[in-house]
């Protein structure tokens, strides 16, 4: 039988690279990206389906009322949410689904999907992870101060993640590379593959009986 | 800092063509395998130090009073241990140590060794392990059915083990790139990266500490 498909949660610093990871992995290997939707306005350059689903609040409200989202929050004055229908066909279609969310999100996709994989994407080093937030040029002292204050408060859950990947600077390959072995490697973890571990015992019960019976 | 070596254990069903794998695994990716000392006598074409330290009795028992094993046992007749020392050194070395033992055996490893990655080798299905058991054609018709007997047994203790890989017939090659996927990912377990944890919070309390300093 064909197993179900595979939910990895990414989540990480700001400036640790997990959007470039997340676009990469699906073009080399052919994941699927889950994109969430938003009532906030879309920004320049922003494309509805692409970065998000921009929904009006009204709709997006019905969405929560219909059990539309796997998981959904609050962020200041906006909603954000993971369409449920679309990680649900995924998955049923065999594939790997990315959702690229934060902490509390990924809590909850957790214990709806417990075999869910749970990432968490990380530059080598502060310094670096700093330098990256600087180098950008587009974000002022004061955001950069503010993103690497979330930073610290989202590093009191990593101990929440499964994994931890550092993504080193040009060294995006290896770092898609770790990820892929890890979701491989998961799909031999012995708590998933129950099934066929069952079929072994199968096969093994119906040897001995046609043994005793030939005796 | 260099992370400490990783200990694999390997064990399987026979027939499943975990000593073919573990050898590849050593000669592709260079991990050291760890040899099994033994009180049995050597069978032709066996050499001291390659399939097994043959020792007397006598000094296997000494070697037990040193505490020179991590696991031994003794089954029919002979005992068989694993040395302590190559395993320790090539761990401190840093390199990946692949252990070819028992069901039993790997639960004595597993509690020494909390961090080792426990595999179980299995043929796709037990038809086909039946057929390469009896395809051998040095086996006695009696001798495969001691041995699938004995994989009835062997399949209790599966769910004791973290990780089954399948050994299909031609895909040798695949079967030791999941156990190497396997190995790499696990170094990336979170709980396998707590002095990296560490430090990364360590960097950003810094980095707090000097933002709140220029104040």
């Amino acid at each position: 039988m064909k197993d179900k498909g595979t939910l990895v949660v990414i989540s990480g610093f700001s400036g640790a690279g997990k959007g470039t990871v997340s676009k990469a992995l699906v073009e080399k290997f052919g994941y699927s990206l889950s994109v969430s939707a938003t009532t906030r306005q879309p920004r320049e350059g922003e494309q509805d389906g692409r970065e998000y689903y921009f929904k009006s609040e009204d709709d997006f409200l019905r969405l929560i009322d219909y059990n539309g989202f796997i998981e959904y929050a609050q962020y200041v004055d906006h909603y954000y949410g993971t369409p449920r229908k679309f990680v649900e066909d995924e998955l049923e279609a065999g594939h790997v689904v990315i959702l690229e969310i934060e902490v509390q999100g990924a809590m909850k996709i957790k214990e709806q999907y417990p075999d869910a994989i749970l990432l968490f994407i990380t530059a080598p080093s502060i310094e670096v992870l700093k330098n990256r937030l600087i180098g950008r040029g587009t974000e002022t002292a004061e955001v950069v101060e503010k993103r690497m204050r979330r930073a610290a408060e989202e590093a009191e859950s990593i101990e929440q993640y499964e994994f931890i990947v550092s993504n080193e600077e040009g060294k995006l390959e290896d770092c898609m590379n770790t990820i892929h072995s890890i979701i491989e490697s998961e799909s031999c973890r012995i708590t998933k593959r129950q099934e066929f571990v069952a079929s072994l015992r199968e096969g093994l019960e119906e040897y001995k009986e046609n043994i005793d019976k030939d005796k």
